[in-house]
């Protein structure tokens, strides 16, 4: 191992539907707090997913993880699930409202996985950064997470 | 009016979302058709579409229409019916599957009444652009349209 | 020579200001057509000047034309020009608005040039399209022009 | 409140024209110093201004802040004043040349202004993020900055 | 089938190394003609190629052509062929050089081969499109091209 | 000089080809670790690398550093040597791996001499940041780096 250490971000894209909505709020709150993004029948987005892990690079290898293998985890821990889906239906959000934020935290849980999933124990997860659309985008670096990374 | 004929594009940006879904085909031959589109609680997408007008160059403002026209049409006739909404419960798709071949005609409707509605005669609709994700598009450019541009 | 025939478009940007502005009209009526494009001091844009040519692939060669010759051309006749400029003082908007429809016919002209220039007579100019700002484009197809391709 | 701290970025765009230009330098400094963005008359760009917030995730509705309460703070108190200006002509140049440093640094006193313009007393200016051109961008993390965030 | 006719176009990427280069021309007429191109060892782009295809909009499944029939078969006979590989040890190659011009008829050939491969007797191949990087793109429409479309 | 610290970033554009290989592991080891990146023929990339310094706003130029300065670094440094070339050949891997981790430690090598080359005794080195495709990039902040910034 060598003492460099590099950071490699992958891009991950799916397309889902949403509702931002709080059932222990009235109706009227919740049109307040959330406007057009509370839409009964809701809305969607073409979500953008980027992952950023860090690590030394492997002085044989020049690499500081495999994105053949990122890639597989992300297909079968992500994709699978989110993909071409309503985001209020799926397990991860039975507690909290489908913001783009919550989405981040989500995400950061289930990344911080991979570095025990591949043989990467000097890997660590820096940062999940979202975009929700072309203007507005979300990161979250674990700061208050009950998970390792 | 000078003899100059332009082109204007402008694209305009919306958040929705739908399922491909057919009332009269059997679920397995709405699965079969339309893959995971077809998921009964539906995904979404960040939808971009461009619209093409060409016109002559009006000599004395240099241009072929006021882009603030455009964009008070747009917002009247487009965003505010459908943005942050899911196509499926439009009227436009009552009668039709909500892919994007299908969004593209009723765009195309839809803007085939600029002309009229601002004081343009000569401007002529030439084609409706839309991006459904950054990897597929599709366009329509009025063949076949019942109504005229 | 091949009886193949293909496109080739190349991507130039600049930095450029102006101001819409006709000055046989009222200060009123200039506002009231240009909003606040008539802003007395102007205002600016990263324009991206995409131009088209069409020609017989070579052969040989495989080629349309040589990308080093289109590039020493549009350095030469529109980059050295208009880059870093205000347009309104440039001689070719001497007697005409400082629109992007104008600047698009402006380099139809000037492109119109490159065919002799270079040494492709069996090349031609197909198209101008250049984007003022990343939600609206123009486009030039030489309909009117006074000049030949 | 969570203990979950996220960020959100949001981004505005205006088209704006300056000069790089020192009143007490001399002209040939001036054009040493600052090339062609010294042209007397200026010149201009579509800039992309990103703000990032970042803050407590709010356990009841899933947010960092309000995204509207961010576009009505960035439309009248940014967009309002720069789009469609010379920047050269602002108060907010008075006194400092218009490089998007400078520009970056004023963007921060504004939207760190929005905390307390909200009611966001969590919520905390991270970063302004500037886009020039595709080519070049900068950023201002507050460092050295009067006035608080 | 309706007599709405759409266009979809769908954007497939590979990364690939080529060198431009005619045996049977001396080594200074290839360097004067193909530049740094000409380079010995070769040099590399990201490839992005978008197809387009027309076609009767289906009165039952609202679409031209499911797109993962075409998804399939770009991987099989674009992608599995022509992804991080050398364009000049492929067989297409091998009898004209690796212009971008002669990737475009290529591609082509291949895609002129989807109506029949699905079960598609109506759609045709209208344009092929290829970014070889962001400044430089090239478009056939099968003008002189021996196969039908 | 004043309090105020700004970052500047700048995008540079080169395409070469290269190969994943380690001469002292098998030719199966090689397959096994780089998978298609080790095709014997290589392949390519458009590669993006964008560096980002931090200094001090000047008070009077209001400018962290020219980017005239750094443009001409760049061009003599990096472009020069790198664009158009198969990365395997240069001397700067005579000794590593073509990965993009290795290729950002090199920028970080190159550009950690602009400080000096120019005359910008306070600006640092803070970020050299790659993208390979649209789908992956990469970033070093010169940790474990045997060069100062």
């Amino acid at each position: 191992m060598s003492r460099l250490v590099a950071h490699l971000s992958r891009r991950y894209h799916f397309s889902a539907s949403h509702r931002l909505h709080v059932d222990t709020l009235s109706p009227e709150q919740n049109r307040e707090i959330f406007g057009k993004c509370n839409n009964p029948f809701g809305h969607g987005h073409n979500y953008v997913v980027e992952v950023t892990l860090s690590g030394p690079v492997d002085t044989a290898t020049g690499m500081v993880a495999n994105l053949g293998d990122l890639d597989s985890f992300a297909q079968r821990e992500v994709l699978d699930l989110f993909d071409h889906t309503n985001l209020n239906t799926l397990d991860s959000f039975l507690d909290c409202v489908t913001t783009t934020e919550n989405l981040c935290v989500e995400m950061w849980r289930i990344f911080s996985g991979f570095a025990e999933a591949g043989a990467y124990p000097q890997v660590k997860l820096e940062r999940i950064h979202i975009e929700e659309t072309g203007k507005n985008s979300f990161d979250y670096f674990g700061e208050g997470a009950p998970f390792r990374r």
